[in-house]
């Protein structure tokens, strides 16, 4: 078990659950590398050095720079915000450091594209945090799709929908200042990854976005919203099926609505991450008049849940899906292959977000495959 | 309580629950008119006496028309498959008698407005038999929302979904040669209703259609199925809400999934017809730490329950909406007083089912105002 | 089809849905016997004669001896207050016409016995109106489990619970009054009969049983309650099950937690008559990690659901259970047969009422068998 | 920040969970304390130490005395089986040193007063490992109830059940050997757990407790199994509540059904480890036709949450509550305050499983202040 340092940058709610991470997944899985957490960067050096102390860091920074190019930091954990990721992506591929970013990859399709084309340039190891589908539960979806178990997939049903901007009356601030955090920047990329991954890639798309309360309260009186709260898309897929898509920071009573229905020609899945130890599994091969959805409780024979427990319907939580995929950036860099999901990966996603605001803009379908230079055409897995 | 001759066509599924409906309607509920079941019409006179007497009515015919001109049938209801609804009801409206038609009112737009111009121009009684909006859950749905409780309409995500086409060896018969009859002729329209009912008037909407087993098993081989297994539409409601509808029959495990979740400024509700005992309602107005959906069980206090039972969460069904379109017909009759849903309400479903296959026809949004003469632009209620 | 007066005494709740189920009966199944609504009786000939009109009877009365004597009445059914069944059962008896008593069937395990030794010596059709145990998903359970699908069974978990009486402020009135009319008198047969029905007879148990609260507002000030608001017992079956079940009128947010889960070696069943159209399976014999409960939709592969409607899931209610039972009462008539549920197995119910009652009094295990007169060992079914 | 060594004997199921909690907490919490690996100590010398390394512990042994006796190890975690932990705990309370014992805390009543005696003599620090209690969920049940919001509570009904022992095939080994192991030995104190803390003390008890499977196969042909496969009893408790519970591990396809259903005057809460990021709460005080059951998903508003997640519906998973009991004990041994659970908490525990043996055998209802010393008459909390 070798050591490996580890620089996290940003110090908020990913920053943290990160830090965890880095802490207990050596523990939890039989990894070759051990991480050290070396060295921390929030925007203040007080703020970074009392983080450092909370979260367990040997050494803390307000400088990013300073941290990407340390020697003893020999990966690097982006966790600030979206705006900053190509920046401080490039420059940790520069230094020829594995880089893990948190999602969205790039702002735009242009960012993305650009640190997936010097990701793979470099050849350094690249991977997004896209945690959600990292549940036993999501894992086990997708190995029943793929081993044929519900047949082709006929439609997606999904959404991510949550419900912090659901009051009226909730203030400005930077969540509606920055054109890229709405719900389609913010939210989206991850039922989208999902989608991608459950049914495969989208040939095209029609799309609808919608910024339900066009003003908030501000410092200075009602304050213009810059981004969107709710919209939705239609598309189809490469195989053939039909996928409908919601995403909404405004959807009253939703918490975590990260959910999906998949239908096949011999069977059907449901699953929504507000119950996300549960797998619904519809067998309709059978015709049975014993036949329904039933619940599968995640155990210890499904995917990445035996490290966590042995004990069937005990269950894993938030920080559980982060210590999976700090386990899997341990094993991307311990044997030098990519792991999904790719910067590749996460940039096909960017490309759903910017062909969903051309059709919004275009009131029109559009091809996927039209948007961006089409370098990141194929995705890893 | 006077009596009403009524004369029921169709002896299938429909007939059969609106002959049942008959029996009961007086005793469950107060009526002024006390239905007498004076006729049945079924494809051969020996099927339709044999009818007569399973379902007990004093007398049947063959001859839909022998039916309608009949002088002791006061009123028609009409359960034939949708190619004869147009034909019948002009005759029964010509005849100056009440008529109940099931759902879609015509097959075609077309049809529908004919249909409904007759009526109205004569002046005679006329509903559209869209039943699951009946239940007292999806009533209390419609009273949260006029009443504001959940504040501006925002998003509704509806469904209506079956699996009796899911399996790609079922065979090929009526339902999959009749234009008409495919998933968005015969499934959408219930849930187009309810969309309509619950939200509004739809302005704008985008679609796909698609045939998901393009041949099935005929009598001579592989024979082409001639209409639609799936599709959905992205909408614009003219209070300003947006939508996301799917139509299915080959959703594996789904059985009776005609289901909505609807967003509003101050709250959501979800409803399930696969549960259709219950509501579920957030009040996010409150922002709680003792909030979450709450799963109202219907009982007295709520839309038409107290008729069937005393007792909440005893529970209605089925046959019960039927009683409840019994009722108001009979009430429509008595009063004069058209009773919601018209023929009007009923074209314009079909309207938004002609703009779903023009949008598809041509991949781009259309205006649901542009679709058929336009002469059925307001909806009653 | 030959018609059947048939008389009612009782015009409340349970009066009317005999009504009802009487005038739907005929159409929903093929019943060789038409029953012909004759009679109906009232505490007062006013009351008797509105309910007659409401209801759709030819006659009324207010004095239940003149129906059961009157020659155009050929089959009484009770749904008077308990304390009046062994009366009127008696007179029925004696008068030679079937007659089906609601549950339960006497006030006492005395009266039971009574009731069932008079009906049988004189060979009359007898039944007892436990409708619960009429859903399609009951009726599936016992299937399920008389088929062995689930192995034999070892625990059942149950209850009968309501809230009704959980406002302590919730005023007195003839239900606190009588003795027999707590959740044990009134609530507890339901669930009893389930389990006897669904496991088999009880051999010992032992009860706790309580008055929650001991006053509640009166006409003249805070009166005493004089039965029990809740209670629970332990028993052994004699298949060598065991059984925990639970009866209460003070189980705040329950409204018809009519419930059970029966644990068997080879598997499992859930059920909640608040979801009434809805059976939970788990099949542990496959021992896969695809296996879970699952959620099975009543449809027409289920008991009797097939006569209510074609389509799976589209669910049945409250008063199709009365139906079914109709349907039962002319079957056991017209055929001559015992049908279940007969008197001797609402005495069995009584005996275990019988038994908590004596278990709690003496604090004690009893022998279910050591209770009343066993004239009433063997049970029908 | 100061470090505390901590030793953990025990390399199994739960000696992993602390190692995970040890790692992390530190990170999750803003303890004071930061808990160091120091020894960790398994049956043999290599797979202590193989353990030590998977689990990132500075050194190994096979002989837990050393591990006590070690002067860096400032802190014992007994995670061996319950037949060693009377012992262990006396040395380590002997040798001064902050304790927590994994339950049941004795395998016997006396043990446990012993080992509470002597830890309270001596004045170590000592907790019992109940973790499900410790769900944000759970902790919100607990909040609910001590503000009076669901008023006095009146039934509790209770279950702890899983299946690990439903299929009869399943071979003999430990675990059907020892006769503290048993459903009742080894899953009621879960609950029973639970049961006090939301309910409070239980004065009277009745039992039955149950081998389903008599012999299971063993190496040399079928062997008896010397313990419980399920029981079940109905209590009382000192607030005037009654109580029913059940315990079970051949409940088939219940994998971690420590749930709960608490009825009070003013409302109900539900809860069920399978879904454990959920509390269900009614409250009827209300009587409003908008009331029913509400889901609440737990959030950062809620009891120990917002240290994982700030994101409501994110949900905890199995290891968080482990993290929860090393932050408790951390603050403990800090304070040196004691923290519930301790010992004197988890020897009431024993005691109600004492009192169930006693009523089993007996077939009589107990009085639980009859059993034992008394010693552990009241509870800390």
């Amino acid at each position: 078990m070798k050591p490996l340092g580890v620089g996290v940058i940003g110090t908020g709610y990913m920053g943290k659950a990160h830090s965890v991470a880095l802490k207990a997944v050596g523990t939890v899985f039989d990894t070759g590398l051990r991480p050290v957490c070396e060295m921390i960067c929030a925007t203040t050096a007080a703020g970074a050095a009392a983080k450092a102390k909370a979260f367990g860091f040997k050494r803390s920074t307000d400088d990013w720079r300073k941290l990407v190019d340390d020697p003893a930091v020999e990966a690097v954990i982006i966790a600030s915000p979206q705006r900053t990721h190509r920046e401080i992506a490039l420059a940790a591929i520069a230094a020829g450091k594995p880089v893990f970013c948190e999602k969205p990859l790039g702002e735009s399709l242009e960012d993305s594209e650009a640190m997936t084309a010097a990701a793979e340039t470099a050849g350094v190891v690249n991977m997004v945090g896209f945690n959600y589908i990292r549940t036993p539960a999501s894992q086990l979806a997708r190995q029943i799709i793929e081993s044929g178990e519900i047949g082709r997939v006929v439609h997606l049903r999904a959404e991510h929908t949550e419900d912090f901007f659901a009051d009226p009356e909730a203030p400005a601030y930077w969540r509606t200042r920055e054109p890229g955090s709405g719900a389609l920047g913010d939210l989206s990329p991850h039922i989208i990854n999902a989608a991608l991954r459950l049914v495969g890639p989208i040939e095209t798309l029609v799309a609808d976005v919608q910024t339900v309360h066009e003003t908030r309260p501000g410092p200075d009186g009602p304050e213009r919203v810059r981004n969107d709260d709710q919209g939705h898309f239609l598309c189809r897929f490469e195989g053939g099926a039909i996928g409908s898509v919601t995403f909404s920071r405004v959807a009253s009573g939703r918490k975590m609505g990260y959910a999906y229905e998949i239908y096949g020609t011999a069977g059907a899945l449901r699953f929504d991450q507000e119950d996300q130890n549960a797998l619904w599994l519809c067998d309709s091969t059978k015709a049975s008049p014993r036949e329904g959805y039933r619940k599968i409780l995640t155990g210890p024979e499904h995917p990445d849940y035996r490290a966590f427990c042995l004990g069937p319907g005990h269950g894993t939580g938030y920080n559980d899906q982060i210590i999976i995929e700090a386990r899997d950036f341990l094993q991307a860099i311990e044997s030098g292959e990519p792991v999904w999901p790719t910067f590749r990966d996460g940039c096909e996603v960017n490309r759903i977000v910017a062909a969903i605001r051309q059709s919004h803009a275009a009131r029109a379908w559009v091809r996927v495959g039209d948007l961006g230079k089409g370098t990141a055409a194929a995705s890893s897995s």
